[in-house]
């Protein structure tokens, strides 16, 4: 159940009051002639009714049915919308990220559409849905699941366009895009076990519905082999550069023996690598390492990185068309985009 | 002198005409009653002068000195424009535009922006300024000057608050701000020659002012040395994924010796690299390399790249802090951003 109450009708319509009052306002008219232009009712002279018609529409406010459709032809720009983590207000600079803003500014470029992107605090997602709300945009996509499934799920209650980038949930009310992260982590899982390895480390926060999903591909691999699933071999670290680093450091520091790492992220598993090596370990040799993503330059890293490939190029576009569908009135299920193992050398 | 005549104040004058007459068609006015209360006489009644006001706001529309500020105020979105080769109609996924996107979107969301985000064909840069004329922005920043310095001083002339990431050029009405290319092309040809290198190779295309100044800078460390300039050295190759290796297979085939690449490109340099070794040359044994940029990832190649770095972080406060002074009406000088030189293993 969701902690707080989702807007309801009542508010809904008191905001169309208060529009309604400054439409009378601005045209000089009463609200009772604004609320019989806008019903098309024969009352009002056919002058007055396109005036209030206009004006209503130069201030995007929909009125009625036919004003989706009306918004969706004027209005040609799409809201993304990444989430910061208020703690640590981190900056727009993990490669997945960015790939992920110049895929959607290449599919909305594609359909002649512009991105209005805006940061907000991940524990006020609610002001994601601000651009929509205000008319400047048509519907959002927003980059970062994170953990806040019930305020998504608010905003879809209240009929905002959104849909998500990542992990499909329970009792879930938005639509998502995302890769199949549990078949994800199974690959690398399983590949990693067939590459004789015994004892694998994940790093990854597992409360992140996308790094849970693809701890519990590993798991399944795990499990599917004979092999005991251990706990403390599971490092809970966050998205930021230094990730890697710390997993590293802790996992070390538990004094437990590895002879795998799979990361939740390619930046992840880099940073993990230069922090085994530097600690004089050899990758693959003693450690073999996969990472999660597979970025522009996973290949050119030292060793080529062996890494899931998230579909980057596809998602931007599947993102865009159930965003379109949504806008359109039209029903936007969640899709799954399968996922490969991009074999290298960091693991073999 | 520029092509085509710049939009004169006639069709300016034209425009508020035109913007006037909506006025006066909403709000069921003339349009002198729109005139003189715009004008704040007192022969137009108080209730009618505010909601003027109010229309005259609502549309965006800006009237007179106070406009600016006015405009300030309510709208906190800046368009940030990346055209596209209309030839190649590239993809976003260089990795330094992305960075550079990134950080402008952390710099706007520090002081309360959204960013716009829209691609226009390079060939038609006057469609940039389209945001801003349709008072969806308060201004533009572009990032890729290409080759079209004359466009982009019609829009300055015409007062679009436009501020261009790229290089200062004579006879420039626009304001930009860039690294300092020359001296980042100087650092990276003394650093080779002090290495020993005789021929150093070029790749880029001289005729982008960026990349022109920073082939200027080799040249110039060259006749420091008392070094021959040699033109056959240089290839010009585009910023597409592929350059650094077309580079490298038109050199070869050009037949010259050479001991040195200097890459227009962090990109460039990471492709020509792996093109060098699949055709059997060691790096940095008999090729050093030195790109041009330092990406996020230039540091985790194999081998680490030595590389010019663009101070990305300050660049996008610093388009944004220029930016914000136009559009308060307040000139704002080009900025050279110091550059410096990253060595790592790739060239030593």
């Amino acid at each position: 159940m969701p902690k707080t109450t989702p807007p309801d009708a009542d508010s809904s319509a008191q905001q169309r009051r208060l529009q309604m009052a400054d439409i009378a306002r601005l045209a000089g008219v009463s609200t009772s002639t604004v609320s019989r232009a806008l019903a098309g009712s024969k009352l009002v002279s056919e002058e007055t009714r396109v005036r209030i018609m206009e004006l209503a529409r130069s201030l995007k406010y929909t009125i009625n049915i036919g004003a989706q459709n009306l918004r969706m032809k004027q209005n040609r720009t799409v809201g993304v919308v990444i989430p910061y983590d208020s703690a640590t207000r981190q900056h727009l600079s993990d490669p997945f990220f960015l790939s992920m803003l110049g895929s959607l500014a290449d599919a909305l470029t594609e359909l002649g559409f512009d991105m209005l992107v805006s940061r907000v605090d991940a524990e006020e997602l609610d002001a994601a849905a601000a651009p929509f709300d205000t008319g400047r945009v048509i519907g959002i996509i927003l980059i970062g699941q994170w953990r806040h499934h019930e305020q998504l799920n608010q905003l879809a209650a209240r009929h905002v366009p959104i849909v998500v980038w990542g992990a499909q949930l329970p009792q879930q009310l938005y639509c998502t895009v995302g890769g199949d992260n549990v078949a994800g982590g199974e690959l690398a899982g399983a590949h990693l076990i067939a590459q004789g390895r015994k004892h694998i480390a994940f790093f990854g926060d597992i409360n992140l519905p996308e790094v849970g999903q693809r701890y519990e591909g590993l798991c399944r691999a795990l499990r599917q082999a004979g092999m005991a699933v251990d706990p403390a071999l599971q490092v809970s670290v966050s998205f930021l550069p230094d990730g890697g680093k710390e997993a590293v450091q802790e996992l070390l520091r538990r004094g437990l023996p590895f002879d795998a790492v799979f990361a939740g992220s390619d930046l992840m598993a880099m940073t993990s690598i230069n922090t085994l090596r530097q600690r004089g370990y050899d990758v693959p040799g003693q450690i073999a390492v996969v990472g999660y993503d597979d970025i522009e330059l996973a290949g050119y890293f030292h060793p080529p990185l062996t890494t899931v490939q998230q579909p980057i190029r596809e998602a931007g576009r599947a993102l865009v068309a159930q965003l379109l569908e949504l806008v359109d009135g039209r029903p936007a299920p969640s899709l799954q985009i399968p996922t490969q193992l991009i074999v290298r050398s960091s693991s073999v």
